[in-house]
Order: structure tokens, then sequence, then C-alpha cells
């Protein structure tokens, strides 16, 4: 039996991988199966249900066969190499999912979208490339890619160069109206893989595709919030959401109001590389209609579920 | 308004590709957006849609990606190089097809599905890989990936070595009770790209990738026929299907009833690279339950939709 409740869970790519080297295709698939354990629990309670996962090591490697290649094979623009991420996680985590389904004799469809994400052409965040990708360089490699593909660039550490790109806010997922159709009719959907492709409207009215990548837990809010979604899981590296973490008076949040969240974040609770979009992207959540986040890690999230753990953030 | 009727229409991989050497991204682009004009005669008529589509030259630029990075960066297997090509030649043509919906004010969703297509264990195909993929070698460059990677190889001409994978048969399309779901709602679905990532069904129930390439028009027989399409149309490379072809009394055929179709393929009248498993498909899927299919090319396709080019196949 379906439950009225749909859920969205938002995985992190390290989830998928076996460690921050993302290992053989063998061994991705075996981290892949694994993670089911903590998607089983919630198909079990019979909910409706949508899944979305990061991608960051998986792009990483996409990055870097499309430069070793690019002598010989037309290049990737950062949009393509995340829809090929896009293409391969969906496919490991459809499958693997569907085998663990299989074992319980549950009989849902796993279906994986390629997912456009819309970003405003305006956000200010399109001028300023921030957000560090691909692999490191020396100074002189780093500007020779920077000449001959358009790259901006920048200084990591001192001697250490990347690639920079623009982390613009999503606003809008595309054809949310069929992924709800299909999170309605019970069929478990995995949509927006690393954030989506990132792509903005033109003038004409015409999608067009951005070099840029989109946080996923923002993305993943715009995605709860235009499916109907009432609660949002987001899986990140601890079993709650602390005050004055990594102080020695830190202290677990089991509960929050939406505005007790905001205060935290305003006071800088949260830094902004790691909780910090994940602490808005509830709130967004939340605020576009959700009815419940959850901050949890992988190891706690079957309690979470039940109430036993994890960070719940409400209205 | 929608029309009661579903449509199928099967794309080669390289009306997606400016010519046989695959161009760069913003010329497959161009391709593509092109390629369109293919497509929006269907859905000015309003039928329900859905659109597969090869990937031989875009599986081949990313098999030699994946190739030239293998010293840095794990390899992806056949199906999962299969699965990126869905992800990224399925962005393209979804974003494609929604900008020419907009300039017509047409409001219908157009998504992309990556696709696992079922074939069966004890094809004995799977024994005999006879398809050749990737890059040429010499023979004892073409050794050295046999024995890294466990690669079947053969020699396809004098001197010239590429790998061999084979070419099963495909027996179902998973997914297809959502992907029919979203083509009765009006979505426009773009699914089992490059005839689907295949994988079998092992003693367990668990489904499990297999490297082999399914000939994608096979497979878009099966897929119409799971979805309860009326009508598949093949796109091929001349507007009509030729009895005695590329001889001086070669004739066109313009109409076929399956059991025609069947005596002439039986008769060797369409050689097996090319118009042969074309011709299966469209005997298959009429006998699936389909009510006619067309071949024809991209120049004739508008024409033969109100029945003025083509070749057509009925019951």
């Amino acid at each position: 039996m379906l439950s009225d409740t749909t859920i969205l869970v938002a995985l992190g790519g390290n989830a998928l991988a076996p460690s921050a080297a993302l290992g053989t295709v063998t061994e991705q698939f075996a981290q892949t199966r694994a993670a089911m354990d903590l998607i089983m629990p919630f198909i079990r309670q019979g909910y409706r249900l949508a899944i979305t996962h990061g991608n960051g090591p998986q792009v990483g490697d996409e990055l870097l066969r499309v430069e070793l290649a690019a002598d010989r094979v037309p290049p990737l623009p950062l949009g393509l190499c995340v829809a090929a991420t896009q293409g391969t996680m969906g496919y490991m985590i459809e499958q693997s999912l569907q085998n663990a389904l299989l074992d319980e004799d549950i009989h849902r469809d796993v279906v994986s979208l390629i997912t456009q994400v819309l970003v405003d052409e305006h956000d200010p965040a399109l001028e300023r490339p921030d957000k560090f990708i691909g692999e490191r360089y020396s100074r002189d490699k780093a500007r020779q890619f920077a000449d001959r593909y358009g790259w901006r660039i920048a200084e990591q550490e001192a001697g250490v160069w990347r690639r920079v790109v623009p982390s613009p806010r999503p606003v809008r997922i595309n054809n949310a109206r069929s992924i709800k159709h299909l999170v309605g009719m019970g069929s478990i959907v995995i949509a927006s893989g690393g954030g989506g492709i990132p792509a903005y409207v033109m003038a004409n009215g015409h999608f067009e595709g951005v070099d840029a990548v989109i946080d996923k837990d923002l993305a993943a809010a715009i995605l709860g919030a235009d499916i109907g979604a009432q609660e949002m899981y987001i899986l990140t590296d601890v079993p709650e959401v602390y005050l004055d973490f990594r102080t020695d008076h830190q202290r677990p949040l089991r509960r929050m109001t939406v505005a007790e969240a905001q205060a935290h974040l305003d006071a800088g609770q949260f830094p902004t590389g790691s909780m910090g979009p994940k602490m808005e992207a509830a709130i967004q959540f939340i605020r576009q209609g959700g009815r419940k986040v959850v901050l949890t890690n992988t190891e706690s999230i079957a309690k979470a579920l039940v109430g036993e753990s994890g960070t719940s953030v409400y209205d």
C-alpha cells in the first residue's frame, strides 16, 4: 500500500563512491548497492519516493577524461559532463535499488531522469565563479587551459590552480510535472543528479545551458517543493546538527523551527562549505510548503525515520 | 488536443551528429536542433510520442575518452558508456525539442529516461561477439588491450583489429510502465537511447549489466510494443525501401504486409548490416500488436506522415 506522503531523499555523491578516491566501477557499484540500505526503510513504509544525489567525485572523473582526450575527441562542456554522470549514476542507483526491491518482492518501477535545473540569468553568482572543479594544476598549465577553453581559473592554495565556475541558485526543476506524476503512481524517481544540468531561459524563451554547478541540496529543496513532497531527508556526515560545532561546548539540535534554523544560520552557526547550504535548503523547502526536513548521516537514517535520531526542521 | 494514437520515432545516431565524424558539441547541438524539424510534424498533429535514437558515433567518442584516460581514471565498462550517452544525448534532444515547442507555444514536457533493456542470458549471440566497436588498432596494440581489459578482439580488415562485443536481441524494456504512463499524459519521452543499456536477469532475479550492444531498431520495436504504440517511424537513409536495391531493376516498395516483408527478408532482399534489422524490427512491432510501421529518411518524413512517401508495413 502506498502512503499519501511523498519523501525526497538527497544522497551525497560520496554515499555512492567507496572513498574520496572514486575507485573502480565495480567498487562504485558495491558502494551503491550498500547505499540502498539507506533507501529501503522508506520503501518498506510505503512512501512515495524521489531520490537525488551528488556527483562531485564522478563529474571530476568525467572532466578529467574529457581533458585527457581533448586532442582526439571533441570536449564535452561541463553541463554535458553532468548529463553523463546523471546517466551513469542514475543507471547504477536504478539497477541497485531495483535488485534490492526484487529481494523483498516489492514491485515498483525505479526510473532515472535526465534533469535540467533552471537558474536566473541575472543571478549575481554567475559573475562570481568561486567553485573549484576538476584537476589541480601549476599556474602555467592552468593558464594554457584557460586560453584554450575559455576557463576562468583561480589559485586554490599556494601554487595550486584550478578551474572555477559559478554556482547560481536553482530556481525551477524542469519536467517537475512528469516527475510528480511518476512519483504519484508509485514509481521511485531518481532526478536532478549532481544538482542538475544548469540552464537559463533566454530572452526568446529558449533554454540554454550554462557552465556552472548547482548545489545539490538547494536543487533538492526546489525539486521537493516542485513535486509536492511533504518531507525531505538530507544525508550529511553527522548524525545530528550541532550548535557550536567542534568546540568543547558543541551540542546536538534534535528539533528546530524554521525561524530558529534561520537565526542559527544568520548567527554563523553553520559553515558555508558544509552545513550552511544544507540548512538553507531545509529552510527553503519548509517555506515552500514542505512539512519536515531531517538532516542525518548514513548510519542514523533508519533511526531518524522513526524519530530516534537526526535533526528535524519544522514550520 | 492529444490524439489517441501513440507513435514511436526511431532516429539514427547520425541524424544527431553533423557527419560521420561527430564534430564539436556546438555542431552536435546545431544538428540536433535541425533534427527537431523531423519531430515537430508529429507534435503538431497532437500525437502521443516517444523518441528513441542511436548512439554509434557518440558512444565511440566516450569509449575513446575512457581508453585515453585509463591510466588516470577508472575505466567505464561499455554499459556505463551507453548510460553516459543516454545522459548527454537525452539532454541535447530534450532541450532542443523543448525550445522548438516553445517557439510554437506548445506546452508538453519533454523527458529523457535512462533505460535498461533486458536480453536473454541464454541468447546464443552472447557467445558470438561480432559487432565491432571503438578504435582501430594494430594486432599488437589490440592484444594489449584484450589482455588488460578482457576484451574480445577480431580483425576487421587486413591489419586492422578492433574490439568485438555481442549484439543480443532485446526482450523487454525496463520501466515500460512508467514510460507508457508519461506518454499517456502527453509528455514526450526519450528512451532506450543507443538500443538501451544491456542487462540480463540472473538466477536470483537480479539485473546485471552485460558488455554488449543492442540494435536500436530492434529495441525500438520492443519499446513500441511495451508502451502500446500503434505506429512506429524508423529513420533510415533512403526515402523508401527497395526490392533489388542497387541493381538496375531496383524498385520502391510503398506498402507491404508483414507476410510480404517476411518473405522479402527471407529471400535476402534486405542486407543484414542495414535494412535487414530495420525490417525485422518492423515485422516484430506489427506482430506484437502495432498497426503500422513507416520506413523513410529525414528528407521524406513529413511527406511520409501524410502517406505521400516512405514504405509502410501493415498487418
